[in-house]
């Protein structure tokens, strides 16, 4: 049966299968909720978005998104209160940061009602979705790939905007080790760093699976050319505690400018602690680690919220971190967190009420 | 009604399609043949490969490939020579770069067998789709893609492999234009150029869209730490005459190690063409262009053959190349085409037949 909400026609599932999902012990993004917005991009426009019953799509296999790579995305998640209200973090920031990815990687910029509209009326309906349990949310991934065909390298001249939802556990189970990469790159200058474009992570697969084997969890990615500074992690930007002194480096080209990242800085400031943002030298992790200065480390993304870095390896030597009591990434993370669950005042504005 | 061939089912299409193809005016990439080869990679292995009517495939929306861009292919041409026996050119070095760029994008690695037997039984039945017409061949396109759905960005559990058919008439029509890129960058040293993965060419399709509005076909690339030394084009390897010597690019982690250009590079060898495998400074061949020493340029890919530039620019100015009566484009076209259609001798042993 069809119903229509706004501009957005509604097929239902007939039976939803939430009732056979463990919401105690989720995985990262393994399991799907019952309905997913579509929306086709077709003769030159954006057609009308629809939720239907999440489930296959299919395409022709000469769908450039098989052999250009023609996709970009966003992750985000919705966060359920006490009160049982559900909430996103900055959305806006996602619906921009989509544009801004699909421009670089030649897809059609998505109408900003469409992307709105869609995530909270799809996210309305999804609410029983959202996990309670402390460290749980529903991860909601928004993506666009070319589904037009046609063998030759060019742009595709249709494509499909999904929005599909998982009830997710933590992305890391616990403090990650992570290896500071010299050999492999993750970005250009000039190139796609700084979208979320699907090729960029493929990329990223075998030297992290090289780190694995070594016992690391991520690699810390470094300037393609002198692999003297750090830039950023698998799908985390990295912030770095020296003395008292938080850093991060600079978005560029080559650096997705994450929502988390700037949420960190505006809280850190708001704290009192002295935020630097900066190129970080490899070389003056290295020394900081050695002579006792460098007292944090940790990743920041809407996936791995706020992860603390246990230690680093560089080349054939490992560094660790030590373990403080009043960390800056505790810190942080509670702020943040309580900002998305609505556990505290949201002195920024950031919070997004759906349902 | 399914049969056997070898290792591999064959399910033969009702009706084909074929005269309903005009063959005389060929598009790129665009019609697709009755059949095509699929293989699934599962449980840990690739399993027996079959050969069914060209049709959709049903993917999870949450099938990486959509996400992370984890996709690799090739491209070889099948050509029918005057007595009707149909021919590939070296498969073995594309089965072989297939794997190269599956490794890097953390694909598993596909057996030569399944390979070389699906292709050559495919070719085998979809014989009669090879066109005859000058300058056109049958298009074949292997590939690879993650099917398995996840989304935590890692790599997938499931691939398929596929190989389709596209009778094709010309890439490029007439020579092309092109322009030296020195802002946006196609790869990172360390990054993922050297192998065919889909996301190297979704990064490409802006630069390039850029590059067309202002009137040149395609896009030079630039290393992206200097922009002072060209590297390769969308599609193609590049070639630069400078006086009488032959040159170009030596391959790197960000130049994909093309067949043609290696096919080239013997042939012009084996003609007495004083050849040069090194770096090319951009000022080099500006200054050249200027006095005169610059003869010709081309480009050099399976898709696009041997393409003529008739001009490239670089910052606001244009620079062109001359008309030659005698050019090494021209020679070693006919050489390798020749080659190619079983028009001559084939002294280095590259003709494959199939049919
Ligand atoms: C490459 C990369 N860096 C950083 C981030 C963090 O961005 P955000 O905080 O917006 O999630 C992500 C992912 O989400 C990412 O993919
Ligand atoms: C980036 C790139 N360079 C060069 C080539 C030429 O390689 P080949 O001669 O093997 O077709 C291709 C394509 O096929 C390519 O995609």
């Amino acid at each position: 049966m069809e119903t229509k909400t706004g501009n957005i026609i509604i097929e239902k599932i007939k039976e939803s299968k939430i009732t056979k999902v463990d919401f105690s012990n989720l995985p990262f993004g393994k399991v799907y909720s019952d309905h997913m917005l579509v929306c086709d991009y077709k003769d030159g426009a954006w057609q009308a978005p629809r939720i239907m019953p999440y489930g296959p799509v299919s395409l022709d296999p000469s769908a450039k998104i098989f052999h250009y790579g023609q996709s970009v995305f966003e992750g985000m998640k919705a966060y359920k209160d006490a009160e049982g209200r559900a909430w996103l973090f900055r959305p806006e920031e996602n619906q921009k940061r989509l544009n801004i990815s699909s421009k670089r990687i030649s897809i059609p910029e998505l109408p900003k009602e469409i992307f709105m509209e869609g995530l909270t009326t799809l996210l309305k309906l999804e609410k029983d979705w959202i996990p309670t349990t402390p460290g749980s949310s529903l991860y909601v991934r928004p993506f666009i790939f070319a589904s037009g065909s046609g063998l030759h390298a060019s742009p595709a001249d249709q494509y499909k905007f999904f929005i599909v939802c998982a009830p997710s556990g933590p992305y890391f189970a616990g403090k990650i080790k992570v290896l500071i990469e010299e050999k492999y790159s993750r970005a250009a200058n000039g190139g796609v760093g700084y979208a979320k474009a699907g090729g960029n992570y493929a990329g990223q697969f075998y030297p992290t699976q090289l780190a694995q084997d070594k016992g690391y969890q991520q690699v810390i990615w470094t300037d393609d050319n002198t692999h003297e500074y750090i830039e950023e992690a698998g799908a985390m930007n990295i912030f770095v505690r020296i003395n008292d002194t938080l850093m991060t480096s600079p978005v560029s080209d080559r650096i997705l400018d994450g929502v988390t990242r700037k949420s960190v800085i505006d809280i850190a400031k708001a704290e009192g602690i002295p935020v630097e943002i900066r190129k970080i030298r490899v070389e003056e992790l290295i020394s900081a680690s050695k002579n006792g200065s460098l007292k944090e480390m940790f990743g920041a993304g809407t996936a791995a919220v706020i992860s603390p870095v246990s230690g680093f390896g560089h080349r054939e030597s490992d560094y660790s971190l030590p373990e403080l009591e009043n960390s800056y990434a505790a810190l942080l993370k509670k702020r943040i967190t309580d900002i998305q669950y609505n556990k505290a005042e949201d002195p920024f504005g950031w919070r997004f009420q759906v349902g």
